[in-house]
C-alpha cells in the first residue's frame, strides 16, 4: 500500500472530482423502506445503518473516491453499531473506495495509541479525523500507528459551526489560535511526505470562510485539507475554491445531508435521487476546481 | 436519580475519599493468569479486558465511590470490545459506583447528540470527559442529554501530559488559553448547579503542576475536577491538595495504573495487592485532604 497522500491524490485524479460522501446515518432520515424493514431496537436501528450504507455507497462508488462514516451515529447503536460500521468500512473499502472514520479521537500515550489500533486495525479505515488540543505528544502514538500502515490523520485547525470561534480564534500572539494549530499540522504533515508533496496528516477546515480557508491552504502546503460545511451546512462550491492548489489538488470537499437527504421528503426512489444529488455536486464542484488542470497532471 | 453533583458529593462523603480507580486494561499489564484464560483475539482480549475489570470493581467497591473505565482500550478490541465496556459499566453501576467514562468526546449538532446518547443510554454512564475545541455549542448537545437523564460532563480544561501546553498554555489577551477554558466551564456548571453548589461540568485538571491547580480551583467554584496524574504519573498526594475546596470537597482523583498495575511484577495474590494499593492510595490522600471537614459535613 503507497503512502496515505499519495493514495489520496490518485484516487481524486482517477475520478476527477474531491467530492467525499459523508454517511451521518441517522435514524429519522432514513428511507422509511428501510426503517420499515428493521425493528425499533439499537441493533435494529445498526441494521438499518449498515443497508442505508451499502446502497448508498453501490450508488456513489462509481463516482467519487472517499467517503466520510461519521463514527457517532454508529456508536449510539452500542456495541452492533460497531459491526455495522465495520461492515460499512470494509464494504467501502472491497468497493475501491478511500474511508476517513469522522471521530475526532484524543488522548495520550498508549491511551491514543488504542484509538489508533482501533481506528487502523480493528475497522480499517485509511484516515482517522483527530482532536489537537493535547499537543504534540498525543499525536505521536496516531502518528505512530497509523505510519507503520500508511494510514493518515486529519487534524481539527478549524471548524465551521457557530461556536466554532470560542477558542479556536482565541488571539495567540497576534493571530487566532487556529493559525497555530494549522502550523503544528504543516509541521507534522512535512515530516512524512509522499511522492505527491502532501503529507499524511491533513487538516479539517470548514468552507464557511472563503477567504480563510484559502489563508490556511498557504501555511500548511503539505496538508491535504478535509473541508466540511459544503451544501447542507451553506458552504457553496466558490466557498470551497480556495482549498485547492493551483493543480486543483490538495483538498477532499465533503456533503453529506446534501446527498445521502436529498431524497427527503419524496422517499420514491430514493436511490436515483441520492445519484442525481452526487452527480450534481460533483458538476458544481467542478465549476469551481481546475478540473482541467487535474486532468492534465494525470497524464 | 438526583442531580449528577449531588451524587459525586454524596458518594465522596460516605466513602470518605475522593479516590477514583482508573480502568485501563492493557492486555500486556493483565495477571497473566487472566491472559491465559482467554484466546489471543479481539474477542478474548474484551472478555479478559472484562473479567479483569470485574474482578477489580469486586475489590474496589467497598472502598472508593467511584471507577473510570478508558473508552479506547475496550474499542481496541472492535464491537467485542463495547459489548464488554457496556458490562463493566453495567457491573460497577450494580456494585454501586458512579462511572465516568473516559472517552473525550467532541462534535457539533446531531453528531455531539449521538456522542451523549451511546454515552448516556447506550452505556449509561454517568459521566463522560469531553473535548472544547469546538467551543459552546459543540458542549450543548451533550448537556441537553445529559441534563434530561441527569448526568455530568467533565471537560478538558489542561492536561498533564508533556506536550499538553503547546495549545493550553497559549497566551490568550494575558492569560494561557486553558485559563479561559476555564472559564467557560465555570459558567457553564454555573447554569445547572445542584444543592451541594456545585454543577453538572466538571474540569480535567492535571496534577502535576500544584500551584495551577489550586488557582484554577478558585476559577472554577462550581466545578467538580477530575485529577488525573496521580500515583504512576508522578503527581503525588500533596500535588493534589489544591484541588479541594475549604470542606475538602469538589475533586475526585485519579489513579490507573498505580492501583491495577500494582502487582506487577508479583502475579501470585494479585487481588491482594490491588486492594493494598487502593488501601494505601485513600490513606495517601487522606493525609492532604481535610477528610475530618468532609466527615463533619456529612453528619
Amino acid at each position: 500500500m503507497s503512502h496515505f497522500a499519495d493514495r489520496v491524490i490518485a484516487a481524486i485524479r482517477a475520478r476527477r472530482t474531491p467530492l467525499c460522501v459523508g454517511l451521518d446515518p441517522r435514524h429519522e432520515s432514513l428511507p422509511e423502506s428501510i426503517r420499515q424493514r428493521h425493528p425499533a431496537t439499537t441493533a435494529g436501528r445498526a441494521a438499518a445503518y449498515e443497508e442505508f450504507c451499502h446502497r448508498v455507497i453501490d450508488i456513489v462508488a462509481p463516482h467519487v473516491c472517499v467517503v466520510k462514516p461519521q463514527s457517532a451515529f454508529f456508536e449510539a447503536c452500542g456495541p452492533a453499531g460497531m459491526v455495522a460500521l465495520q461492515h460499512v468500512l470494509r464494504y467501502a473499502k472491497w468497493r475501491g473506495l478511500l474511508t476517513i472514520l469522522d471521530a475526532k479521537r484524543n488522548d495520550i500515550a498508549s491511551t491514543a495509541e488504542a484509538y489508533a489500533e482501533a481506528a487502523f486495525h480493528v475497522y480499517d479505515a485509511d484516515a482517522l479525523t483527530v482532536n489537537p488540543y493535547l499537543g504534540r505528544d498525543s499525536m505521536e502514538p496516531f502518528l505512530k500507528v497509523g505510519r507503520r500502515t500508511r494510514r493518515g490523520l486529519f487534524v481539527l485547525v478549524r471548524t465551521s459551526n457557530p461556536g466554532g470561534g470560542q477558542f479556536q480564534e482565541s488571539e495567540v500572539a497576534g493571530r487566532p489560535l487556529f493559525n497555530h494549530v494549522a502550523a503544528a499540522v504543516q509541521s507534522w504533515s512535512a515530516e512524512h511526505p509522499g511522492t505527491s508533496g502532501f503529507g499524511d496528516v491533513g487538516a479539517v477546515v470548514g468552507a464557511t470562510k472563503p477567504a480563510e480557508l484559502g489563508q490556511l491552504r498557504k501555511e500548511m502546503p503539505a496538508a491535504i485539507l478535509l473541508v466540511p460545511g459544503y451544501g447542507a451546512q451553506g458552504g457553496t462550491s466558490a466557498d470551497t475554491a480556495a482549498a485547492f492548489d493551483s493543480q486543483g489538488l490538495g483538498a477532499i470537499v465533503n456533503s453529506s445531508r446534501g446527498i445521502i437527504c436529498s431524497f427527503k421528503p419524496n422517499e420514491l426512489n430514493w436511490e436515483a435521487s441520492v445519484e442525481r444529488a452526487t452527480r450534481e455536486a460533483i458538476e458544481d464542484l467542478a465549476k469551481n476546481t481546475p478540473a482541467g488542470r487535474m486532468k492534465t497532471s494525470s497524464q
